[in-house]
């Protein structure tokens, strides 16, 4: 299939389930509430070998939120749910509760959200940092802590909701130069930004060292997908057409199978509008790990 | 003590000894090694809660790195050299070598440092993701790894340097207002970041939420420093005098003694130009527990 | 009258008319659409010095342009048609044509807008930059040039949208230090921008330095508002409050009156929320100058 | 002549005199002095269109700054000394005055400046903008006025330097996509941007739409470079390469002619990193037009 003049390979992503959480942090300006958005959604691309896969999902602005200031949703996803617990007591705690005017509150389900049925909760529990000198109070209509700090008073809640999401959902964007492939990647990263409800938890977005299972070195549990290393196009079978110079993955992690099927489009129709993109891909296990799959030609359809 | 006719506290930082290594990361452009250098210093406030320190220490232009690109000098800080080598094969593994077009090096000790006889290294050993398709070749004078990847080859090191360093300078900002104290923390802020060798880890540079050592909840190892919290000041002995409203804290870590003096110099001249701001104070545990004091007083003559 | 413990003047900001046009930039990135729309609006506070009063009104997502690329909506303002259309034939000449990756399109009447009914528009022909190697095609159902230059085709419309517009909608926040007042004032800034249909035309949205009309030198047509100048206060009869230490002004350009108000209540109830903000008033001339008057009281009800 | 693999074209850059002057801006915060300095040097990327070029030079820290706070020095240049005036006025008075916490110095001779005899000043006078309440004082060593306005008192001087500078260097960076050939225009733009005493006027440093003189429309001064665009490859007699898609121009205007062949060679070895850049040129009008010229391989050798 042909899409602007892209060939989008038959092929499909397959993704994993994950539990996901989604947090708001809201601040006195945008600013502020970015300056903690990012740090609390660092060091965490990949599960494998980060505590846990986040990101900034959206901005939310102040006539959404419970405090009436402007804010940015952000998720924070893992697999074990009690390793999701953790993450979220230590990435409030020592990214949103530290910075600078900053509230925070459990934003699943949310407002757009289609399915609002779940009903499970993490108790997070972060009052007891107030030393009883905390007390409850009401913001927006939900029962709140006010913890006091020094700038003031800590707003937050003490439970944080969370639901079973897919991780993984992805696709590659491949380029006749690394700079088209580049510009591409940045393109679908940009346009699935706008889509409500996940992240593309890789920095900026993107994957330049997309991984296989196992490895020659019997202690690796991944290494380099060799098929796709444009500088071993001579030594191995290679998967990148003959003026493919460079390949980028990019992965979504999303609250729902239709969130991430949203983005995968929005995100590979965006790379195509870009000049020098001239194939998109994505990775599969042949169907026998995830039970979630996306296949291209059907998104674009 | 006045300066700048702020008030400066008599008193001193206590700050304690950490591993500290310090990592180059490089790009195509600036933006590029930016959005590494973010990624892989996240979630990186405080080892209460985080699994290590991190910070972009300072820009490092093309002409003075090893491959002729721009760049940004990283520091990830343990106080437990197995922990940060842990750490510096996760946050290099994951959020450098996954970002696009970075070239990661050893950047420790590095041109300006007065004391370059740190020898000790940390095997990070992450050419094994090559899957012995890795080649050794030389960039800059230096042996490294060239890993296949989608995008190219991903250049690295094999060891990198670590040395035992200073964490915990800090010093408070106390201003009329909690718009005052914030805007003086962000002028401190931006002075530090100029100040080549050294990291504030917190959101953006700053706490909001200073900590004592324990809890009246005795599972807690550390609460709210209720004696700084403007809205205790009639329930609690308060330290904060009655002009003021709110107070940041700004916590440097750095590669030794004389940078986190010359950092917190510089921060609290800063600060001290802000309109509102009115007393400086800094936080220590009456000497007991690090060997380090820096005295505010003597920091300003 | 008190907004969340705010003190609201009972007085009105005053408006007049200007001839408004709003253009799309679209771009191969979010960045590099951002680009080009700062350097076309810039130098743009102002038409008692600046050539035009310039500034980005919104983002427009990839799904409404009509190339399918993420954009900015920009808006340009003058009193006067022909020099409106000297503006755009500049701004959009050697702002946006020379930046890369973009196309520019008429972007008024715009989606949300509910009165259509505008028609009128300036002939920009930029297309003779295309020295007869200029073609027309059509782009998302629009008639448009294709300009060859030096990165491929550019691509713009020949003719451009305006109508008379609101300009100089206001109001002042007041704060206890100049860092609440310009929290605050950011805060407000903010909000705004979330309006469709507005500009704040001063350098991020905010102006540091009221005027009134004429001066005590006779050469000048303006000068400071020293009624309002905090460092005066003994000097002359002040209208700021003995507790007030700094002020800023919010200005505002829109498409209609309808708009200005919506910008007007956002911008105040942000201000509102700012620790340290304690009033709210707004710049008139007793009504004798412009024809649109916003009681702040009203916006708030 | 290659450079890195890059084919450098054996021709030179004409560049002609202008004007220069140099302007500090300094705030309470970097980002305050950016925000001003982004708005006072928009809207100024040629003298053709525009009424002046503009762009910021260099970030100045705080220990170099006459008011200890950090800044941003900017360059404003135009070919005739009475429009440059004219513009100083405006550009200071409407978007700097205007700003936040700003203050503004003249920044011409300056400390790096090989040749500090230039002693032309231009008199801005903005001080009437006080009414008769401004105030001469010192700071920094430096003769100013404060000026009372609504956040305080501006600190600004009356005089402005300027002297003869070098508009026009530039170069081509060609590319094999256009990602690769605005990668490379973007790694250029970094590097030069280190470069003190200069600035690249067009958007984000990079021109999409590099022009010739004079047109096939008679009332045209200048049109598009039709040599250069890859979309007519096949109908004019082509400059670009077979292998290349896409063009990008640099433009660089500076204090003195060394600065230019310093930026100008900063920037060339910086696009030729990027992969996929694979010719360097440059524009000229066969000497006649400029005195200033700069031979290609005689900057890298």
């Amino acid at each position: 299939m042909k899409f602007n003049n892209v060939e989008i390979d038959e092929t499909y992503a397959e993704a994993f389930g994950i539990q996901v959480s989604r947090v708001l942090i809201t601040a006195v300006t945008e600013y502020y509430a970015k300056i903690a958005a990012v740090e609390a959604t660092g060091f965490g691309t990949s599960v494998i070998g980060c505590p846990a896969e986040a990101g900034i999902d959206c901005f939310v602005p102040a006539d959404k939120t419970p405090d009436g200031r402007p804010g940015y949703a952000i998720m924070i996803c893992h697999p074990s749910k009690d390793k999701l617990k953790e993450q979220l007591i230590e990435r409030i705690g020592e990214c949103i509760l530290t910075a600078p005017t900053t509230a925070v509150f459990n934003w699943l389900p949310y407002e757009k959200m289609e399915d609002k049925t779940q009903e499970k909760r993490l108790d997070v529990k972060l009052h007891f940092f107030g030393d009883k000198f905390e007390t409850q109070t009401e913001v927006g209509g939900r029962k709140v802590w006010a913890i006091p700090i020094m700038e003031g008073d800590f707003i937050c809640e003490e439970e944080y909701g969370y639901k079973k999401g897919v991780a993984g959902g992805n696709f590659f964007v491949m380029g006749e130069t690394q700079g088209s492939a580049l510009l591409g990647a940045q393109a679908a990263v940009d346009a699935i930004a706008h889509v409500e409800g996940c992240i593309t938890p890789f920095p900026g977005g993107i994957v330049a060292s997309g991984s296989k299972v196992g490895s020659r070195y019997k202690f690796m549990k991944a290494s380099t997908n060799e098929k796709m290393a444009p500088t071993l196009k001579d030594k191995v079978e290679s998967q990148l057409p003959a003026n493919v110079k460079a390949a980028y993955e990019v992965v979504i992690d999303g609250v729902d199978e239709a969130t991430i099927a949203k983005a995968m489009t929005a995100g590979i129709k965006a790379a195509c509008k870009v000049p020098g993109v001239v194939k998109i891909s994505a990775g599969n296990y042949g169907g026998k790990l995830g039970p979630f799959k996306f296949e291209l030609v059907k998104l674009l359809q």
